[in-house]
Formats: C-alpha cells, sequence, structure tokens
C-alpha cells in the first residue's frame, strides 16, 4: 500500500524537489505594509484580528512564491500559539490554503505526553480537525506511551510523524548524547534502534516507514551513522540554511536514489529578503519584491539541494 | 522578593490545600445536558462553536465547584488543540474565569524547542497574550536551550515553570532511566541535578527557586531520592488518584512544613460523577448532581492530600 513517505516521495520526483518550507511567522521580520496598523498588544482583539490576517497574508505570498519549488510547508506552531486563537486560526487558514496547491503539511509541535494525553495531540495533528496536516513532529522524552497514539493514528489516517531523534540546536548534546552504561552507546542511537526495529511494519514502495525522524543537519558525522541505523525512515532535516549546516553536508541524508529525506529551510527563505545583498529596507519593501526574493532563494535552495542528493 | 512559588505557597498556607484540578475536557465523559446537540464534526464552524461553549461551561461548573480548595488549575492543552482555534478560544475562557476566582493557572503543554522557537512558546505561556498563565510545563529533550528561554521570561513577568524529570506513564522509563555511563546514575538523577545547580539564582522566602519540576507520583522511591537532589525546586505532581498514586505515596513530596509540591488531579475530580458508587448516567445527570459530586471529591482530595502533607 502507498504510505505517505510514498506520495511524498512520488510528489518529490514529479516536482523535482524535497524542500521544505518552513513557516516561522516572526513578525518582527515582516515587511511594513503587512503590519502597519498591528502594535504589540497582544491582548487586544482588534490586533489580534489583524495579526491573524498579516500572518495568512504573509504565509499565502510565501506559498505563491515557492509552491511550485517545494514540497511542502512546516509551520512551527510557537509562531502559531503565541496569538492564541487568533493565531491558531492563522494556522488553519495556512493550512487550508497550502492544501489547494497540493503542498504536504508538517505540523512542526514537537507534542508528546502520557499515552492517554498523546492520543487526543495524534488526532488534532493527524484526524479529521482544523489543524490537521499529513504529519506531525514528536517528542520522545516520555517513552513509547508518548509516540504509539502517533503511530496508531498515522495507520488509521495514512498519514506519518517525524520523531525527534537528534536535534540541531547545541544543546541537543545535553541528553540526547549522554552514553548509556550498559550499552556504550549515545541515547539517540538507542532511540534510533527503537524506532528502527518498530518501522518494519507499514513500509512503503520506497521502502520507508511511515514513521519518521528529524535529524539535524548541524552534525553531518552523527546523520551519516543514524542514516545506517534507520535505514526505512525518512528524515526531516532541519537546520538547512539559517542555522548552519550547507547543501553538501546533506548528502549523507538521502539514499543512493536521492531520496528518504526532507530538508526544511525556514528564516533562510521566508525572510530572504533581509539578506543584505538585496539591499533592501521592510518599510518600503513591495509584494512584488519580496515575492520575487523569496522565489528567487527557494528556486535556489531547490537546486543547491537536488545537486547535493543526486552526485 | 516574593517569587511565583512564594505566592502559591501563601496562597495555600491561606487556603489550606494544595490541590491543583487537571482540566482534561474530554467530551466523551460530559454529562448530556452539555453536549446534546453537538456531534463528531471536528471541521464544522458551527458544531466546533458549540464545543468550545460546551468546554467552557464544563471547566466553569468545575473551577466553582472547586475554587475554595483548590490552588490552580491544570488546562492539559491537547484538549483545547483538538478543536483547533475554537479550542483555544475555550482555553482562554477558561483561564479568564479562573482567574476571576483567583486560581493559579499551570499551562500543561510539555513545549520545548530549539532556542529561538522556545522563546516564543515562553512569551506565549508567560507573557502577555491570551494564553498566558502562572506557570508552564517544559520538556527538556532539546536541553538547556529549549527551557532557558522559559527561565528568561519567568523572571521577566514573575512566573514560573515545570519541567519534566521524571513523569508519572511506564514508559518514561524508556529515556528518563537510562543510566548515563560516566554516572552511574539515570538520565533523570542528572537533570535534576543540573537543575538543583541552576536553581540557587531567584530562590523565594521559602526557599524555593521559580524554577519548577514535574515529578510524577507513581514512583515514590523516585520521588524520595528526587526531593534530596532538588532542594529548592517545588514539584508538581501528576499520577495521584485515577493513574494509581495514593495520597500516602505523597508524603515524600513535600517539605518539613509541609510545603513544596502541588498535587494534579484531573479525571478522578472532574469525572467523578462517573464512579460506579454514585449510580449516575451522564444522559440524565443534571449541574447540581455533577456540581456536588465534583465538590465532595475535591473536598475528599484536599483533606486527604492535608492529611498526608501533615502527618
Amino acid at each position: 500500500m502507498e504510505n505517505i513517505i510514498d506520495k511524498m516521495i512520488k510528489k518529490s520526483i514529479e516536482k523535482n524537489t524535497v524542500l521544505i518550507v518552513g513557516l516561522d511567522p516572526n513578525l518582527q521580520n515582516f515587511p511594513k505594509f503587512l503590519t502597519e496598523s498591528i502594535n504589540n498588544d497582544y491582548k487586544d482583539p482588534k490586533n489580534l484580528e489583524k495579526i491573524e490576517n498579516a500572518i495568512f497574508n504573509f504565509n499565502k505570498i510565501v506559498i505563491d512564491a515557492t509552491f511550485e519549488h517545494s514540497l511542502g510547508i512546516k509551520p512551527q506552531l510557537a509562531y502559531y500559539e503565541i496569538f492564541g486563537s487568533y493565531g491558531i486560526k492563522a494556522l488553519e487558514r495556512t493550512i487550508d490554503y497550502a492544501k489547494t496547491k497540493d503542498l504536504f503539511i508538517i505540523n512542526d509541535g514537537k507534542r508528546g505526553d502520557i499515552g492517554s494525553t498523546s492520543k487526543v495531540y495524534a488526532e488534532a495533528f493527524l484526524g479529521d480537525t482544523l489543524i490537521s496536516g499529513d504529519m506531525v513532529t514528536v517528542n520522545p522524552y516520555l517513552g513509547e506511551d508518548s509516540y504509539n497514539p502517533f503511530i496508531e493514528y498515522a495507520n488509521k489516517f495514512n498519514k506519518g510523524l517525524f520523531i525527534l531523534v537528534k536535534t540541531s540546536n547545541h544543546s541537543s548534546k545535553d541528553i540526547q548524547d549522554l552514553i548509556i552504561k550498559d550499552k556504550n552507546e549515545p541515547v539517540y542511537i538507542d532511540l534510533a534502534k527503537k524506532l528502527s526495529e518498530i518501522s518494519n511494519v507499514n513500509k512503503g514502495e520506497y521502502g520507508y516507514s511511515s514513521i519518521g525522524a528529524v535529524i539535524g543537519a548541524t552534525y553531518p558525522k552523527i546523520v551519516k551513522k543514524l542514516r545506517t541505523i534507520l535505514k526505512h525512515n525518512a528524515f526531516l532535516v532541519p537546520g538547512y540554511g539559517f542555522q548552519g549546516a550547507k547543501a553538501a553536508d546533506l548528502k549523507v541524508c538521502f539514499d543512493k536514489n536521492g531520496n528518504g529525506a526532507f530538508i526544511v529551510s525556514a528564516r533562510s527563505i521566508i525572510f530572504s529578503y533581509l539578506e543584505k545583498k538585496y539591499n533592501k529596507n521592510i518599510s518600503t519593501l513591495t509584494e512584488k519584491e519580496m515575492t520575487e526574493i523569496i522565489k528567487e532563494k527557494a528556486i535556489f535552495s531547490k537546486d543547491e539541494l537536488n545537486l547535493t542528493r543526486f552526485n
């Protein structure tokens, strides 16, 4: 049966891209034309309605500029949650709009809780709800109770999840890199082995399970090692661009056919117009300029990633 | 300076209770009079509006029945998020209402991400926003990058956080109990020692930092050990009641004055009317009956906890 990763890989072949655009709508970086009458009062309904519209309009511009060159979007939920019900409304509208452009939706919430609660999160993000997408990121600190309900809902709705294994940030070492006594290997390897084991069911046509892994691109040696353990798990890879990982570092994420990994770029695409070389000012930037720069950066990123994965 | 834990302890002395009521509004357990015209379509705005009202009305009944006997509420965010913007609206209304009853609000989201994103979550839950409360639960799997922004915002707004150290569920052992090679102790002890170290700043009048810890009541021996390490960290303790921990097990959570821990009870209070001994049916249960049973259970829990902590 065609699972969610098959669908994503087929689409990535059709569109020739593995780029996922991270939608982290930080208002501070928005061009003035979107935020003109907005203030810092995050409790005032009138202001929050304007913020909801600004976020949706920002995301719409980004989606319009990038959808031909990207495979999906990854909304970072914190940036929506901060505006309460208004932010979540902007998320719902963004998800609806992205669906009209045939994009995959990966909700980046890093949720995870005791079993009965994880089940509710799983339904929220993988079931029939307003905020449901195709995939969701899951935090494994509470153990298998916390991710099993997501696997159950992924199977039920033919969707999937990406479990955090080794994250892109500096302090990911604090817990993830601790060496386990009896096994003489770090926590992230132990977790990877466990995930590899449970991923033998529901493998799709390309050999990948609907249980994926979040693997930060900022540690290429670790990525290489994890690729050999997580043979049947697609990677969701943050860290490319703004966080410092270069496209060349990403070669190790892919299988021999250049599949099996989806690469996220957020700030370096959606706020590309802030780069000095463009010499633009957010107070005067127009929608047309914004669109052109973002599109250019998306094409550049797509091409750079293709060069890496097919070389 | 009086920090958030001082405020909570003072109020707990004044009201003679350390009970936190967990608000996990699972519609399936609601009495019929609240859900009469609601169906299972979680995408239909009209239905979702009814769900928003049902959740708020349910929470209002629970708050009215318990506020004199409890210190605060702990909304479990999954149960709101599943209904998208409508669920979050119900959360906002619940938080507003709980404030009128002078209750502390602990948002149980178990959030945590790379630094730049955690900062946004921290502002969402501890800053000036619609969903902001007094405390928030934080998942440490991404290391100190993930909780430092919460500490920063807690300091800025005189609020606090509870970091997951040892959770109440069975599979908490999967990662939290792994024995670290060089230290010969489990991950949760290593984390506890680290948290203890960073909690030496901002200690309040009662000796507690605004950085608390989530410690599941289901492992009394571990709680006892953690109490000796986390000398200056208040505990948020889930697992009492429905999850199986008895009040007597909780003695070890408290300091010699019976302070330093806040005990959560969710299902066993808010859905107490489902207990067989009451012989009630949710199709016919009245608001008055519901209120009386919940109130009785809150009083029982408060008294049981007081007996434990002062004996």
